[in-house]
């Protein structure tokens, strides 16, 4: 397969394009490494990092920019440094990082934790590459260079649009579930059912928890939470003293939301002794305070959790293909990319929207 | 030894009783049950709780109250379910809780975490006992009656002065450095240095830390500090850019301060990927408003922890006694309480007063 020396994508050029205003648009790719690969996209999901980037909501965004880390394709190209472990047509994912230090004296990259490398991370897009100053660009695109060892492999059984949005949306949620025990013996709450926490609850379900506690504002999605798995549904607008009635039955709660004015009090409560609660979706405003009490009271936890490393992400796959892990995903054509966002903006996503290339999937 | 129906103690008769207040007096003991032992009182440490506690700081206080809940003495009357476990002149102490509900079908008490205990924790004082209804009184007293099961021997190698401050001060920093794995290889922090903080330092020296970082708002208790183990010194309202300066450098950092407006984003900056930030001093108001990026970029914990149970207390008491733990501690006659509490609240204790009653000092 030839390798394009300009690469085309949806591009936002200012914070009013997540508004539908992105333009297909051609741009060059980051210089070839012999590390890197190429990458021709199948599909991308939409996660809600694209929309906060696109409106520079976690600080200045470097405009134009091509978002998208929930990437599928097929390999075109091999550095020649990483001929060992990638191979052309092979297909791999792509998440939110594409590259750490990857130091031998990095705590991090040498203990599997390369998503919080502090010296070397580089985003999937908005991210500047220390070698060539290049700000990296991500999937609502035709192509991809990335650094091959953050690009993964997808098992057979997995189609691509149920890899994409696991790249991101699936890791994210996965990782803060295994590292804090989810599993037999253990009831779990997925706050927000949207794409990160519809696969909360899928992943819950198939680790095995006794119990699948969907937490929403409002009782309209309890009918899909149950479908995914949920054994119970809490909505904290609607339903009267939640908290009090649901008080001390959660070992452990991830929440996905990334609105800062959650009832943070009131999620607290639903913990058990010692019951941790993992904050993964990143709100642009500083979360609710809260009393120290009602964290010693009950040894409880507040902690956060990002992404997940590239052997991380391999296993979740590996876990998805063998349990049947099927998340919800609707497919929308490349080329409506502007509709999709702003359509995922309003909440209309059930659950996670990919974007695909239709002359990529037409090749399969 | 004669069990007196009558017990004497400084009372608190409203929210003004830390002002100095306090007055001599006497009162009924709690009906003694089969399962409880009296205690002729050798001293009782003087915590931050009494005081909170005092002014009705942590909600509305059951008055007239006699707080102290670090307490030692000898054993003068063994109940008759109480004999097994403890006998007539045992030296015992008693930290902040006297009871919980022992039940094999409560979570908590049947693993060890007695303090967590939701159905039955009973304070040791202005707790409410639920059999009789008796409201409990501590420690600033010359008697006390409590369950034998949350009453501790005191190993011999432990002086009782050294000993009181460590049933509430001491466990209540000892617990989560164990439970959150400080010991070699690791950095801790300690924040504060009050009763508690000295007790932090101490405990993660013996406990074989690599480091020990003290962290205070002002630097004129360096030399108590590094004399106590700290191997660093970090002065929050005296250093430049501490927090940037000290970034990453912490594993696990204990804060001892019930002050609310501390400066808790630096604290995490402080901390490593994983860190984790506990906190065991419980403000009047809340904490800080976080930004949850703080705790997802590096997946960190902020979580709580309160006292331990009697066989953390025992372990406690133990680890003390063979590496020689030895808190600071100033006696004070039990009679000159009120000026200790007033010096206590005015910052002034060099790091612990414990008031002693002499008589039963004098009895040894």
């Amino acid at each position: 397969m030839s390798s394009p020396e300009t690469f085309h994508g949806w591009l936002g050029h200012d914070s009013t394009s997540a508004a539908g205003n992105l333009t297909w648009s051609s741009f060059s790719p980051k210089p070839f490494n012999p590390t890197d690969i190429e990458i021709k996209v199948i599909c991308c999901g939409i996660c809600g990092s694209d929309i906060h980037t696109l409106r520079s909501g976690w600080g200045a965004t470097h405009y134009p920019i091509c978002v998208g880390h929930e990437i599928v394709g097929h390999v075109t190209r091999v550095g020649s440094s990483a001929s060992s472990t990638h191979k052309i047509g092979d297909r791999v994912g792509v998440g939110a990082q594409v590259l750490s230090c990857l130091e031998s004296d990095c705590d991090e990259c040498s203990n599997g934790q390369h998503s919080y490398c502090a010296k070397g991370f580089v985003g999937t897009y908005n991210g500047q590459y220390k070698d060539s100053g290049y700000w990296s660009m991500g999937g609502y695109a035709d192509y991809v260079r990335v650094p091959a060892a953050f690009a993964i492999k997808i098992p057979d059984g997995l189609k691509s649009e149920d890899a994409a949005p696991m790249m991101c949306g699936g890791i994210t949620v996965y990782a803060p579930l295994v590292h804090n025990g989810a599993g037999p013996g253990k009831t779990v709450g997925i706050v927000g059912l949207g794409g990160l926490g519809h696969f909360g609850v899928l992943f819950a379900k198939a680790l095995g928890c006794d119990k699948v506690v969907a937490i929403s504002r409002r009782r309209n999605k309890e009918e899909d939470a149950r479908a995914m798995g949920a054994t119970e549904y809490i909505a904290t607008s609607e339903d009267d003293k939640w908290a009090t009635k649901h008080s001390r039955t959660i070992d452990l709660i991830i929440s996905t939301v990334s609105a800062p004015d959650i009832p943070l009090s009131g999620y607290l409560r639903l913990l058990k002794t010692n019951g941790q609660f993992i904050q993964v979706g990143a709100p642009e405003d500083k979360l609710p305070a809260i009393m120290a009490f009602a964290l010693i009271a009950k040894g409880c936890k507040i902690g956060g959790s990002q992404i997940g490393s590239p052997k991380e992400i391999e296993e979740m796959l590996k876990f998805a293909a063998e349990k049947g892990v099927k998340p919800w995903v609707q497919k929308v054509p490349m080329k409506q990319a502007n509709k999709a966002v702003v359509e995922m903006e309003q909440g209309k996503a059930r659950y996670r929207f990919v974007l695909e290339n239709e002359e990529a999937q037409a090749r399969l």
